[in-house]
């Protein structure tokens, strides 16, 4: 704990009750950790949370940083926020104002960061919630490793000594207000002056999204996740739960149940890949057997070493992949060229233990996917193999996700380890500007059937010649629910999850409308059963739809309701649409909204939801396509990448080369982070896309990072 | 080691390196005792198995025991060891047989438990192969916890010392013969004199079953799923491969990937049910929140306490069910009434850590399952799903696997920990006439809702009223692989496994017959293109088939390798049968066959695997029927069980009573043991049948284990 802060708590009513715990950097961990050492306190506390922003305004100008405090369940929108202390626009500080300003890191901030020395460089946002609560408030002393408790009153006594201006914010007036009706406006009460927001983030509700993506794309990330009932979040760190509504879309994926188009696991079936499933415990001599493998991964497996209360002889892995768990059967099974080409596939999860901040669907411990792990004569039925799976999986985010990607292949740096080559498909999050690894397929060439001793006889020999063995050639592919999480940092928006009609669970939803207190009985009973036959109908033509004849919501919660749950389409159908003949409807991705001659109910919905499917690849192409900037010269490379840009340009592909261009690009700049939870890291190689630009000439054209010649155009990024 | 294999041991070449390790009760566990001691010898062996068979004779007479002294990866058929010593029928001897002759228990038997002194009341057969081994042989010196390595010349030594007669047997000549030609018959050379084994187990081949489901039948259960292509030994104990093969029938339950029939994930969703995913990960503080719920699964429990090379700060437990990893989000998910019913559905993997004998499919320490968590606001409306589930396990069974089973509820005894009531469907294995539970269905009352308060309030409390807080109703339901062991066990037979064709991998196998090296090429290529032609036909049809074009393998070949894999339906195509327009059928469960017109071929087809479908379930059904005994004297329990059957009684449905049935069950006759690896075991209930017999009187009929008061028929059996 800062000596600072030791003195100032001095003066507190009583001496508060610390705790010493790990490290945090969010919410989310700072539960884990008063979790991790079993804390159950025998009075009420809530933790509060300590945001600092950075109004935008001219270089010239110094603006005031904004410190907002509040409790961790207040629905606080940076829209309100910026409002209360009349400013336009304002982001999450970077690691470094808050350095600056407040001499603690981001992570160590707390309102205690704030002292009479720095108060006049700072506005205090309040949450009036915390000054009516009567539990105890949890806050770090400046040093997240530490959390004390005290009450609403030492705060206030304590920001008071600071003499820091003080805004309280009624941040609950407006929870349940719904964008459309006319919302009850957030109060805001200034100590000195009051002032009134005029506006909050459009459409936020108790049950909306409450925070901009544009200005803390983690935070709204998490919001769409867990409001629109993708996930939730789960006790043992890492590890999240995937509810109906994501898992339906893991299952469109693999062409389970009722799909509606024939996919993946459709597609490796017709050329010939076989599922089977595998243990998914290894013995560590098994795993250990291929060294460069194993060291990819050994910092990270998961060791089970106790059964009951029993020690395990040898501990036993979990799977963080299963190359060493099947090659050994490979080379059993494998008795002869007749046997080949072996190819297995299966869907089940993986654990890597990652130590790194996790990440719903892009970084978790656990994950779902589906590996492939194939064994052939000739390198040409191996390379043909790797390219097709590649196909598929572009396949699965271009025509299912509606989300571009760039094939091509790794770099030898970024390779797999153990492997010949990599292939991968690259996408692109533009609210970050980071590419994103979205699925690799591997040429394994012959390592692994020469450690694992996987050999035919050759089939090409000729007569009386000495029959030589053949080492097979292997590869391995995979792709995760990680796909998911691409899909909704994409296409998603401040109203919540946006759906591609291909994969969403429900792809339309009717809502019954217009019915009021004065609504007969009989034509109430009317309007449901027709919706009830709309949906037969549309269900019928193979469409998901869902009647939301819910009685207890009105149709804005509804809307809201699923507008958050990203339904592509939404049909309204009142007395008067009866009278009419017709339904209206309403796009998610544009809003735009139309009327549906009964007439022609399938057919037209059918029209809207393969045009919806299109517009949003589209749209995610052009962003894609203008964010990839072609450089010719070394010194446009950072600044396109902090412009969060990917960059294409000649490499000469060497190891030691990236390594430095790695170094170079680190953000050194003193902008604004566009993710606070992005380190400030250096670029990596995406891919040498297959498609590549012309104008390179061998021999002629260099390498932008060293001079020496280049060999391909290859994509660079700062990334996931 | 018995000291008188200390003494007898002195007299060899060299002294024997010697191993200690634990017990192993077979080959598989003997492998896995030498892996786990991380043994590495510098030199080629191989371990001999050691195998006693009790002829059968009339009682009055004492035939010899025979002991089979054999290399562990010899295909040692019973047969040819009941021919070589001239006796009709054998069978394995069981544990007292054993004990008495030997002086060893079955476990423990090896080479060295023949001495002089009981040499004269055993005859051993001699596997050729081990003679002409240049390796060293691995034995248990009369205890399975150690190993001795000696050459095959000490092992001769040994046994002419003991002056027992051996009668040597070539188990490889026969190995390729196929049943339908004229086979190559072993040869079997006695020491004294020579006599020739004149049959073999019928179709016997090393690709084929080389043990009688009759005689040795865990023997040839291994058999039939390694030969048959299902699974694969793996070498973390207690888990194994599943192949595609018998993947895909995991497939056809689920209801996956181009299947036959809508199944059982089609149906729960009709009903409601929503798959999603939770962690395989549990906290030991949410795991062991309900007491009597862990209590029954803690000792199975396996833990992970290591990532990498960091001890992890408390241990986490993998799943060995999933109520407590769900039900705390439960209680954060359901908020009202109007969350009602939550019902969700997981196909995943879990881990329990058994220390008994694993058995693949029955038992195994990994297992893929589906498990559904259910909850509702009534127990009526659990208790009707509870009874729509079981129903649709009953379904999977009767109507996909063609195995019959019964309904009805458990006893308290046998009931889930921590549940109000389980509902079962249990088969019967007819071959060791052995109950199987085939998948229960539990209500689990409100015991789990108070545990981790689930609760609503009353939306039946009248205005004004305070409104009480409801627990809800919850269910938990599963359905394992378990199944694929059930239906292997009871329609597989000596020629290989029998699939039903609802779920066969392959329903119909095409075979090019009748081609010789006279065959012209164009005559050739078009019984070729025939045979395509027909398989598409089929494929339109939606029947899975296979044309089986393999240049390189007979149809003798072929015939043997599909029958194996239990393939439903085989067609037959050659010249002969281009000419009459036909293909000829060989059906796999009854082997009649019959030809096939061509312009009838889909119907046909068809027609007939929907009787083999049923003709199945009725010889199945038939067996069950006939092997449960009604009794109304308890002087006739033992003696059912001991004729392999079931038994249904009048029962007081006391736990202290079913203790006393158990103990009082337990095998103490001396005859046969079916099974060498059951324990003699005593009786369990299995059920309380939903469809009770007629004549129980209440307070007049009287259980018949105990003379209280009879509630209801219960079934009982020596179960797996």
């Amino acid at each position: 704990m800062a000596s600072g802060v030791e003195s100032e708590l001095k003066g507190l009513s009583i001496e508060p009750l610390k705790l010493s715990h790990g490290v945090c950097k969010n919410m989310v961990e700072w539960h884990e950790q008063l979790n991790g050492i079993d804390f159950k306190p025998d009075f009420e506390y809530k933790l509060v949370k300590t945001m600092v922003f950075k109004p935008k305004a001219p270089k010239s100008e110094t603006a005031p940083l904004i410190a907002l405090i509040a409790l961790e369940d207040s629905q606080t929108s940076s829209a309100t926020v910026c409002k209360a202390v009349n400013v336009k626009e304002a982001r999450l500080a970077n690691e470094d104002a808050v350095k600056s300003a407040l001499s603690v890191s981001t992570a160590d901030v707390s309102p205690f960061s704030i002292t009479s020395e720095n108060s006049s460089a700072l506005k205090v946002v309040l949450d009036k919630s915390l000054l009516d609560y009567h539990g105890k408030l949890g806050v770090h002393p400046n040093d997240s490793t530490h959390t004390i408790f005290i009450s609403q009153k030492d705060l206030q006594d304590y920001l008071l000594k600071t003499n820091v201006e003080v805004i309280e914010v009624d941040f609950t007036s407006d929870v349940y207000a719904s964008g459309s009706a006319g919302a009850a406006k957030p109060e805001a009460k200034k100590t000195a002056a009051t002032q009134k927001p005029s506006a909050e983030i459009e459409g936020a509700a108790l049950i909306g999204i409450t925070v901009h993506k544009e200005i803390d794309f983690s935070g709204w990330y998490q919001q769409v996740l867990t409001k629109g009932d993708m996930l939730d979040y789960y006790d043992v760190s890492g590890c999240y739960i995937l509810k109906p509504w994501s898992y339906t879309i893991w299952e469109q994926i693999q062409n389970l149940f009722g799909c509606y188009l024939e996919w993946f696991d459709a597609r490796i079936k017709e050329i010939g890949v076989e599922n089977c499933y595998f243990p998914m415990f290894v013995s560590s001599k098994v795993l250990e057997r291929e060294k460069d493998h194993i060291e990819g991964f050994a910092p990270e497996v998961a060791w089970v070493t106790k059964a009951g209360s029993a020690d395990l002889d040898e501990p036993i892995a979990i799977r963080p992949t299963s190359e060493t768990v099947m090659y050994p059967y490979y080379a059993k099974w494998i008795r002869s060229h007749r046997d080949l080409p072996l190819r297995l596939n299966q869907w089940n999860s993986v654990v890597r233990w990652e130590f790194k901040h996790p990440q719903p669907f892009l970084r978790t411990r656990e994950f779902l996917w589906q590996e492939g792990h194939t064994a052939h004569l000739t390198f040409e039925d191996a390379n043909s193999e790797v390219l097709q799976i590649l196909d598929f999986y572009a396949g699965v985010y271009e025509q299912l996700l509606a989300v571009p990607v760039i094939k091509g292949k790794k770099t030898d740096k970024e390779r797999f380890a153990g492997g010949l080559f990599t292939t991968t498909c690259e996408g692109y999050i533009p609210a970050t500007g980071r590419g994103i690894q979205g699925a690799t397929s591997h040429c394994l060439g012959q390592n692994f059937s020469k450690m694992f001793g996987i050999t035919v006889e050759d089939p090409f020999a000729k007569e009386g010649e000495g029959k030589e063995k053949l080492f097979v050639w292997q590869n391995s592919w995979g792709l995760s629910t990680r796909v998911i999480g691409v899909m909704v940092m994409i296409h998603g928006d401040n109203k919540g999850l946006v759906l591609p009609p291909r994969v969403a669970g429900h792809q339309v939803v009717i809502v019954p409308c217009g019915i009021t207190t004065k609504t007969s009985h009989a034509n109430k009973d009317s309007l449901y059963k027709d919706i009830t036959k709309f949906a037969a109908q549309l269900t019928e033509a193979g469409i998901r739809v869902k009647a939301d004849l819910r009685d207890s919501y009105s149709p804005g919660y509804k809307f809201n309701d699923w507008e958050l749950k990203g339904v592509p389409l939404r049909l309204e159908y009142g007395p008067q649409d009866a009278k009419k003949g017709q339904v209206l409807s309403a796009r998610r991705d544009s809003g735009e909204k139309s009327p549906i001659s009964l007439n022609n109910l399938v057919p037209s919905v059918n029209k809207l939801l393969e045009t919806i499917q299109n517009d949003l690849y589209q749209k995610a192409k052009h962003s894609f396509d203008s964010n990839i900037q072609k450089i010719d010269k070394w010194d446009d490379f950072v600044p396109a990448l902090n412009q969060k840009k990917l960059v294409l340009m000649p490499f000469c592909l060497e190891e030691a080369c990236e390594d430095d261009i790695k170094e170079r690009s680190k953000r050194t700049d003193s902008g604004e982070a566009e993710d606070a939870k992005a380190p400030s890291m250096g670029a990596k190689s995406l891919c040498r896309p297959f498609d590549q630009p012309t104008g390179l000439i061998p021999g002629r054209t260099k390498c932008l990072a060293c001079e020496k010649d280049a060999k391909e155009f290859t994509l660079f990024g700062r990334s996931y």
